[in-house]
């Protein structure tokens, strides 16, 4: 079977250091977090994507971690391992083939410290928090574009420029293409057979689900690597039901399902800001049961090595078992919980997970009552799920073409943002990650309106309501944090979330205790709103007096 | 060890046919759901309740389903199984035991059809619903009386009575006594062989785990017996945190959990009435992990041969893993998603069980924040939860001593209601009863106030909002019934849920399609609504026209 093989050490597709391109030597230099790469090139008789066996231990020196990494085809007699150092120091690694030029290969890697601008991969952390690996707080403010990398090569860069000048730090994407924005695509997952015309004129595509197309995935990782680049996590959507038979990927055999899950594992878990949505709106897909996709959930993260971030999403109001181990948090379709505080809030009770409600509603201009959002009603839906202790993703759908679902829509295939929500989420952004903690409701069940936001910050949200005052009044408790006192006394900043100002009130309040565990103002003081929507109080306890 | 033993059959605990006490015979006829009981006189030398193994297996003749029941020690040299048969027919039984006059006794029962009055026990059931076994919907209307049953006699006769001219038909108590609210209960669970005053001079019991106390729980029994006889269901808290070491029920080792657990589910799981509730305010409960709560629920929900309805209940918005297949339904002390419908919606839409808000708030007037609504905001809480499409349980804290927890609140030892929901339950329940089918949403998480309650059947509550006309429309959507439909006509009752009465809407409205999948009345006409709080409209399609 094996023709010829010779072995090249080469780290490849992080854009900064592509040109360091290294045959073997005794120690490579990795940093932290950036990807390691292995290739071979070897020619075989069979089929290479199905008959190769490849993967690697790599054992860290000092703590004796180990992790299994799974290599896979690459097209053109290339075979690649790639392994992204989750500790600083040096790594040992050892092969494993049944091709015997590519079994039992050793190597080392030197771990460095993390590029300065790079904080790891993001993990669910304690407390419904994310946190990159290096502790830092992670605040998901992510966008939806099904379909962008499927789009056309100008377009993509149009999207990447829309990114770049928002505070989207996640963008939610499909592998596969979408049946109802995109033309043919000019490249397919897997190697076209042939295509098939029924006898009432529809195409059906053969595919042959035992080869891969590399360039298909080559042009995927380069995407995920550049939103790398720019700090945005790629929430890749593994499966979707946007195909409805068209291509046939909604619908493959459990077989070709799980070949395909191992393959973009074995390329893509190496990539630091990766995430796994298992499906959109899984309950839709009509060829998989529950238990497949418990099962497929099971498998990737199993599969992962590095064990990133993984959820599923389902329908309007369809929930699974997200307490289940391999589910990191919640990912769900629910806008319901976004018309008031205590919904948010509820989910978060329920699961002990970081919770992103990933749709709510779009801003929009499309007749379909999905899409139709003014920017304020996105942001304030935002909004509330943050005062709510959870995480709301923004999404625009505007059309065009009136009355049919286009491809000039963000949320089909990216371009430009058209709405008026997209520009408010860097202040949004800024305003959370200023806070020493992600907001949670400060009592829950009791104040559903105001959070707490670390020791003596509070949060308080009024929506679309508009008022000239607001009665200084808080609950005693502020979640986990100490309780306030009597006698603690409060600075406020008005924040217009909309205009994006923030002006600080002139008045220092001093509370005293009320009824019902609330802390009010001893004057009975009020502080005085500018009488518009979307404000948002800061209140903070005044420090060391 | 064994001195002496005979044998005696027995139908015990059944009020109705307490009489017909029966000696050994060919076949004995029991009404299905109603209970058999076998006991045996035997002189043993050992500790009876440690010593002795009792059990039997009872076979269905023709379906050959069978079913494994624990006996018990009932004191005075006595030892007692006892069986519910949950199919007509014939049954056989075997007893085992280590001692050889239990041993491999045979007998033969009929079960004959239920009673008049009964509809077997209650199931959790398909999308959300309660059922009696014999496919009735049971819909829940339950109170709590945590300590009721070692109040004294008196009261407790008052406590019968108050609920039978009420509509309550769940009852939410205790096993163990409660340290806030009684004086020294007259019987113990177990036998005390001392108590000891330490140097604080703090009284300590010392009890003997091995030996429980046979009249302790033979009241227990009786209360549960005529609770059933009133169509009650007895909700029994098996552990609650309101001992706080008085007596050291709340803190017993685990040996003696497991034993008190298994002595109760075989005394008491021939009820046909009993629910199990792991516990009130299980995190609060300070001696016991999550891991043990879930071990003791995994073991009463094997144990119980019925595998009668099971649940846990945490303090405040604390939910437990739901999904888990021991519990058969939500039982949540949680008022945050009663303030508005969507969010009890939410919680039925995360899991696939019957969802009950067992505790939130109280209707009261003590000096805690828990137990201050008016009786008006207790029914709208209620239903609120029924808008949602799940259950809310009622409960009262009047103290005629200001400012102290007393033993004359319904909700520690029962007595007479002094609240004004209470006498509003029977007609909500009525309601409810006159449906095709419990409420739910009729589409959820776009229409938040309005339900579906079976086919062309639609329920719009306003809670305390007041107005003097609503402008008709509906959803097409009508959850999973036929969805409304150009030119279908409807009925509307104005139902004041306060002042209970229900007044018939003269206009027959005809809808036409609107906007976001909406229909609407084709003149624009409105339902005139008396312009006071608590109103509910019940929208009924007209059928075969």
């Amino acid at each position: 079977m094996l023709i010829k093989a010779f072995l090249t050490l080469a780290i490849i597709y992080s854009p900064t250091i592509s040109a360091q391109k290294a045959t073997v030597s005794a120690q490579t230099e990795v940093a932290q977090w950036e990807q390691f790469a292995q290739s071979f090139t070897c020619k075989t008789s069979g089929n290479p994507f199905t008959d190769v066996e490849l993967s690697a231990e790599f054992i860290h020196e000092s703590t004796n971690d180990t992790l299994q990494i799974c290599g896979f085809y690459d097209g053109n007699d290339t075979f690649r391992l790639r392994f992204m150092p989750t500790q600083q120091g040096k790594w040992r690694f050892i092969t494993h083939s049944n091709i015997a030029e590519m079994n039992a290969k050793r190597g080392v890697l030197l771990c460095t410290k993390p590029k300065s601008d790079c904080h790891g991969m993001v993990i669910a952390a304690e407390d419904h928090a994310f946190r990159y690996a290096d502790g830092t707080f992670y605040h998901p403010f992510g966008t939806t574009s099904y379909a962008w990398t499927h789009a056309s090569a100008y377009r993509q860069e149009e999207t990447y420029a829309s990114l770049a000048a928002s505070g989207f730090n996640k963008l939610r994407f499909c592998v596969f293409p979408n049946n109802s924005v995109n033309d043919e695509p000019s490249l397919y997952p897997f190697r076209l057979i042939r295509t098939e015309t029924d006898s009432v004129g529809k195409r059906h595509y053969v595919w042959d689900y035992n080869s891969f197309n590399p360039a298909f995935f080559q042009h995927l990782e380069r995407s995920i690597s550049r939103l790398q680049s720019m700090q945005i996590e790629a929430d890749l959507i593994l499966f979707s039901p946007y195909d409805e038979g068209r291509w046939g990927f909604d619908r493959m055999p459990m077989e070709a399902n799980m070949r395909y899950l191992k393959y973009v594992v074995s390329r893509l878990s190496s990539y630091r800001n990766i995430w796994w949505s298992m499906a959109n709106e899984w309950d839709l897909v009509k060829k998989k049961t529950l238990q497949q996709w418990k099962d497929m959930s099971c498998y990737v993260s199993e599969q992962d090595p590095y064990h990133h971030l993984l959820s599923i999403h389902g329908g309007t109001a369809t929930y699974i078992d997200y307490n289940l181990l391999y589910f990191t948090h919640v990912s769900v379709q629910d806008q319901g919980p976004l018309y008031n505080f205590e919904g948010a809030a509820t989910v978060r009770n329920i699961f002990p997970k970081p919770i992103i409600f990933d749709e709510v509603c779009y801003e929009g201009d499309h007749e379909s009552r999905w899409a139709q959002l003014t920017g304020q009603e996105m942001l304030q839906r935002i909004w509330t799920g943050l005062i709510g202790g959870t995480y709301v993703t923004h999404g625009e759908c505007f059309c065009s073409e009136p009355n049919f679902y286009t491809g000039y829509a963000f949320l089909a295939t990216g371009g430009q943002f058209k709405g008026t929500s997209a520009s408010r989420i860097k202040f949004t952004r800024d305003i959370i990650e200023s806070l020493p903690s992600p907001p949670r409701l400060a009592d829950r069940s009791w104040d559903p309106a105001t959070a707490a936001a670390g020791e003596g910050i509070y949060l308080i949200y009024f929506g679309d309501k508009t008022q000239r005052e607001w009665a200084f009044s808080l609950p005693a408790k502020c979640d986990k944090w100490k309780r306030t006192a009597e006698g603690d006394r409060f600075k406020v900043d008005i924040i217009d979330t909309w205009n994006m100002t923030i002006t600080p009130c002139d008045t220092i309040f001093e509370v005293q205790a009320a009824a019902a565990k609330r802390m009010v103002d001893k004057q009975k003081r009020s502080v005085l709103l500018p009488n518009k929507p979307y404000i948002l109080l800061k209140i903070s306890r005044i420090q060391g007096e």
